[in-house]
């Protein structure tokens, strides 16, 4: 097991999401499903479809991080130019790929695999394709470089199927409690507490229900013991605070 | 009316969006209302509640991008770090500000203004406040920085007070088809629609529905006689591939 943090970077490319269109949806299953597997989705980014955004982010985020995975772009369209992109930020050439064109002739009738569907076989020299259980274009890896496709359904399955390639560390054990308490009221406890557990994470997000104020109360750390033990006074600090705690 | 393109950039600070526990609303809501005002939204970058990453964030931001939105971390308790950091990015010390104090002197009952409230006064020396009408502790602005709120509700209402300070391009209008056809054969035809509409800017998103795939296809452009004519061929280009076409 790794003795240093294992970290990971999304980069979600894709006009559509920032103009508002599209509302993301693989930020919250990859942070879900790494944080399992004992690796802390530390950074996203959101970039247009243009390459020099591509390969600027692509090059700063693999320098930075254990992992970087990539969603969107590998269509058939014209604006689809990630694998392009991700060719140029490694410095290698981009090449009809084999094993991608085997696939999608085996999946495509005769006549249907045509030069737009033959972009998505085109992946840099030297990439370890990913599967596409979905619709059979594949995703691919570039060292540390993991470049899947933008609908969720499909980065999903595409995720599942490396899932094995990656190397986590000690996964973080997580509670969390809704407080029907305004922030404001709980911040000198919970500052308290965190004090004394600098070893257990403890995040306050408030939120808004019913025009009324409440905070959900989010403790992470590695340990067992110490999650229960940072819980159990924390359940302790809402009841002399007069509150209900609702645990999840 | 600025020459070169108003650009924009959102940094959305908190954990709780990285674990996937919380799903981020605030990048659509600002990619749709900036757009609407000629500003385009070009990058959005998801951070942890860290000083160093909220730091390198900004500084890298608000020199490249002409305006720059963070959202999350102005709260009272010990995980909001926001207004701290960006003092920090700025080289500016944080100071209790008079007026956000009395803000909240006025909105509090007598003795519910404690420690952990007061804290939400704080801002970087030389801010200019932003009005939060929902909770009343108000965000602020730094130069070319608007520092806001996570909660959307109150996040959406700072916005709209500040959105008056900005000075936008000219709007891009925008149509959009939903297409009940695979991007793979509507590829060939969109590409050279593009080719020969350089200007406006196309882009295509794919999607499933009930197990079939289909794409939507978004013009994007600051003419709106260029944005009609190039929605009529492509409403042509999809009859003669046999599809219907569903506009916007």
């Amino acid at each position: 097991m790794p003795e240093q943090p294992v970290t990971a970077c999304l980069i979600v490319i894709g006009n559509e999401i920032l103009s508002g269109r599209t509302q993301d949806a693989n930020l919250a299953y990859l942070g879900r499903r790494l944080s399992e597997i004992g690796v802390r989705l530390v950074e996203a980014r959101v970039i247009l479809d243009s390459e020099e955004a591509i390969v600027a982010a692509v090059n700063e985020a693999r320098a930075r991080f254990t992992y970087v995975f990539t969603s969107g772009g590998i269509g058939p369209t014209h604006d689809d130019i990630t694998a392009a992109s991700v060719a140029k930020a490694f410095g290698v050439p981009l090449i009809a790929n084999p094993e991608a064109r085997a696939i999608l002739e085996a999946h495509y009738a005769a006549g249907e695999l045509n030069e737009a569907r033959l972009r998505m076989t085109n992946t840099p020299e030297g990439a370890r394709l990913i599967e596409n259980p979905v619709s059979k274009a594949p995703g691919f890896q570039m060292d540390n470089v993991f470049v899947m496709a933008g609908i969720p359904v499909i980065m999903q399955a595409m995720f599942e199927g490396i899932v094995h390639r990656l190397v986590g560390g000690k996964p973080l054990v997580s509670r969390s409690v809704m407080v029907h308490l305004p922030e404001g009221t709980l911040a000198e406890g919970l500052a308290a507490l965190q004090a004394r557990y600098p070893d257990v994470e403890m995040g306050s997000y408030p939120f808004t229900r019913q025009g009324r104020f409440g905070a959900r109360v989010v403790l992470r750390t590695t340990d067992t013991d110490r999650l229960q033990a940072a819980a159990g006074e924390l359940d302790g600090l809402i009841g002399e605070l007069g509150a209900e705690a609702d645990w999840d």
